[in-house]
């Protein structure tokens, strides 16, 4: 589409545009939304970009973003006995909604891919491994995606901690809740089976 | 979702989720899309609003953003015969990309809407009017939507200008290009009917 536009506005839409889920014609809706309310979004808007790039940094240990600029959470809190193990904040924000787990978390910063190029370097695997040394952690939760990078990425830190003396365990595979079997996937199902549990001991 | 995040990550998040199309979700995806894209997408983004902020203004007689700080394009040109008046800048450039009319727009901001409380004074409609009397303009082609508050519009603007001898159009209704007439709603079929053309003249 053709915008006979001002410069300063297409470098806009065409920035807004690259955000995840957004294209050209939402960025150029957003671009307009934000000229109709330049003072009360626009102004705000860019001043919250510019904090969060000013403060906010991930934590080279943990991989969660620092509270401060100086130090994160994570080094003040020892002594932990389980560590759960995410691909990615998102994760740990939706696991963090289910109230199932309130312990400490060591978020990898993505999955090991060929594809991609993403080497065990490039994940936090080796501060992971450091984590569970020094604080005595007794059990090591790999919250990773049910996906082959996700697995493969479990199956790679199980290797790195083997020799550490620490209980490492997975999600569970089965039926999502709501799930009706008809339609449920084949490895789903085959796990869902396989890993059936027994009713008796309820 | 509980979010225990940083409180500059937790503003950001909350004005994306005000954009227009984008929720606490998507804004959440974004925010951490932005974080993994620190310097080439974030800062520049926070670059662009800032000039957008400071350079880019609606222009007081056309509607149009102004090419500069100073003057608007509108100003230089003169003594055109036709003149469009659109709602809003999308209307225009929606026009614009269909090449069936290269001449000059009016934007009018919005329309006027007793719900919303936009009042005649709160449109552009006075500086059409001198930019009718101005220059001459033989024909306004009232190109609002064909909805109740566009047609409304429409109707103000004529009263207006009907002391002016100016021709004045409004768009054709019809048949959608590509549109079944078992699927159209009623209004458009009476307009389509009560307004076919003759194949003779072809």
């Amino acid at each position: 589409m053709k915008n006979n536009s001002h410069p300063d506005l297409e470098t806009l839409m065409f920035l807004i545009a690259k955000l995840p889920g957004l294209g050209p014609k939402s960025a150029r809706r957003i671009a307009l939304y934000l000229l109709k309310n330049r003072d009360n979004i626009m102004k705000p808007l860019s001043g919250a970009l510019d904090k969060v790039y000013e403060n906010v940094a991930r934590c080279n240990i943990c991989g969660n973003f620092k509270t401060n600029k100086i130090e994160c959470n994570c080094s003040n809190k020892n002594n932990y006995d389980q560590i759960c193990v995410v691909e990615n904040v998102a994760d740990m924000w939706a696991l963090e909604s289910t109230n199932v787990y309130s312990g400490q978390y060591h978020i990898l910063g993505g999955t090991l891919s060929a594809i991609n190029g993403v080497n065990p370097e490039d994940l936090l695997i080796g501060s992971l491994v450091n984590r569970i040394k020094g604080n005595l952690v007794k059990e090591v939760i790999l919250a990773t995606s049910a996906t082959i990078e996700g697995q493969t990425t479990a199956h790679y830190i199980k290797d790195s901690i083997k020799n550490l003396n620490v209980k490492v365990t997975k999600l569970a595979h089965g039926l999502p809740v709501g799930g009706e079997i008809e339609y449920l996937d084949d490895g789903t199902l085959f796990s869902a089976f396989k890993y059936r549990s027994s009713l008796n001991s309820d």
